[in-house]
């Protein structure tokens, strides 16, 4: 099946992941990469990011703390990304929760041409117009995962990736239905931000597609389920999370892995 | 009794947190907010601040590392937090110990109103002017917590919450003695810190008080307790330290704390 | 032997260590310099470099995220350390996997006088002329540790470590090689960085020597070697490395250290 596939090419070819992302989760993010079967690397210093972006597998942009001077590294990681047919991943942590977020993802967007984009209900409903709501970088839900994957993915011409109750993973014409994943993974920050990075691994070593993004998806909240079964809360699940995804299989993640696929009834 | 009904007011209203900290342990920040029941959002990029101390419960302004760049976006949190009504807790980590340090806490204090200040015996110690020895962020005591607490808090109008072997919480007036915690929290980077986030959470919920100030120290050092039970050193103690917190429950938390109160004798 | 008396001076004398160092793994080196038995301060803003670094007992300059004013910041460190007779650790994290890298580790070693250069066989490959390489900010080995650890300490005038199937620890005429350690180790975003910084700690509690750096080294890899038998995967691994350095014994260190020493065949 395709999950197994992807995750063992991930693991065969070791990608280098480029992420600019913030200090908040970045450990977390680096050692998630690791654990997925990547080969991180953070840099954020333009003179760095000139040599870098280009030689990487992907280039994952996340905006959870954003400053001037990272925007510019973003802006650049993003071009010479693009011009080295490096896919990038992008997630707008917390657009819609400030003018200046929503100024940076339209930025972002309008400069780089991204591979995929992955956020939460909240920031992917913004992005689309079709609504959503977001408090802090905490998504507060919205009216339909499905139809702000969908809207979005068009519009870009990429993959669109929405965490929620349910995952969505749209190109705009196909969209999977994920349902895997557990309550605890709410309760320990970055897990979105960790969840950019291993689709990083994964769109890095199997290109940008529904089945690369759901697999990365499928194989962080398989771990988090498989996490939660010796957890006694935040921390302890946490730390097994990282052990789960370094110990997960090819067979666990396809016969645990939950998902529908649809086909966009506008299309 | 008041420690419950703190956290009971913060699990029901999930304050958000506008934390501008070091990033030494930001991360550890973040979470020990969600275990504590509230919502933290990190961000020190001006333009965003704008947007984001206003329209939260508490702003925490940590001044474990410091530059240029960010002592402005505390300045401006400061400011706009006083503007909006919105209670700011200062963190003066390392003041002390360089004269940058105690610089940047003579300006905040004096541009900003600040509802708490909380740090070590020798941080509150320097600043009260009673006295206190720092060495690099970690204080070497002080003669006397209680003296320092009252003598800061009456010169702010502040409440002022200082650890050590014993912990003292004081508006000026009354003043509040705790002795709850464990030995391992001082060979954890960061539990000072993750303290100024829980009062975050703590004083954005209940609002500022010797009481809601009390109540976030007494649910860090009682989960202190309790993880130190099944810890085998820092490591796994900083992990339980985290499930303890979000397992609390305020039966526990009201039978387990150990509390003084008394009143100033210069008033 | 040398490496428990090694170990006795650090927990006795608890040396101050100013760490300039990278965003991703700064919380892994604080704690595991607290582990290790020093005291560590993370502080990057030159106003208060000026202060800490002369009053520190090592000062750890480490590239892992560089950026123009870090850069700054830790030439200015090394120039207030030289002039302290404080030592120097120096982490050339990335050397040869880009040219700013490349140019900000030569005007490191041309600007400031290390008493010690840590790195992995990539990076001291590259720095000693002697081969190596380096993929992001991971070895892909060289051909051999001893001559380019021998080279680089012969050129410096310093001690250089390099981390790698087996470590190297020479002063240019003397070198030992050190082979404990465990795979999980490499598993985990950041051990080399933690290595560092216990280096910082060892060295500035007994200052630079082949014994210092090597009893550094030998104190991780052994602290390892305890973690790898009750961990499960890279989470609790890590969180078991903290624990094993904290309750790490003089006599479990001398027991399991494996060192040969070598004399240089060109001196």
């Amino acid at each position: 099946m395709f999950p197994s596939a992807c995750m063992a090419s991930v693991r065969e070819r070791c990608p280098l992941v480029h992420l600019i992302t913030n200090y908040v989760t970045v450990n977390d993010c680096a050692n998630m990469t690791i654990c997925a079967g990547g080969s991180p690397i953070m840099t954020d210093e333009r003179k760095d990011v000139m040599d870098i972006s280009g030689m990487s597998s992907a280039v994952v942009l996340n905006m959870g703390t954003l400053n001037e001077r990272t925007v510019e590294s973003m802006l650049l990681a993003g071009r010479i990304a693009n011009e080295n047919d490096v896919p990038v991943i992008f997630d707008p942590v917390g657009a819609g929760a400030s003018s200046y977020r929503n100024g940076v993802a339209d930025l972002i967007l309008r400069k780089v041409r991204v591979s995929v984009i992955k956020g939460n209900e909240g920031e992917i409903g913004f992005l689309s117009g079709t609504g959503g709501r977001v408090r802090g970088v905490d998504s507060m839900g919205s009216d339909d995962g499905r139809e702000s994957a969908e809207s979005l993915a068009s519009r870009y011409g990429c993959i669109v990736g929405v965490s929620g109750a349910v995952d969505h993973v749209s190109d705009g014409r196909r969209t999977m239905i994920l349902s895997n994943g557990d309550g605890l993974m709410g309760r320990v920050s970055g897990t979105g931000c960790m969840l950019s990075a291993v689709v990083g691994a994964y769109v890095g070593a199997n290109g940008p597609s529904v089945e690369s993004v759901a697999s990365a998806i499928t194989a962080l909240n398989v771990s988090g389920e498989i996490a939660a079964k010796t957890s006694r809360g935040p921390g302890s699940f946490k730390t097994a999370l990282f052990d789960s995804m370094y110990n997960l299989t090819g067979d666990e993640m396809d016969a645990m892995m939950r998902a529908v696929e649809c086909t966009s009834s506008t299309s």
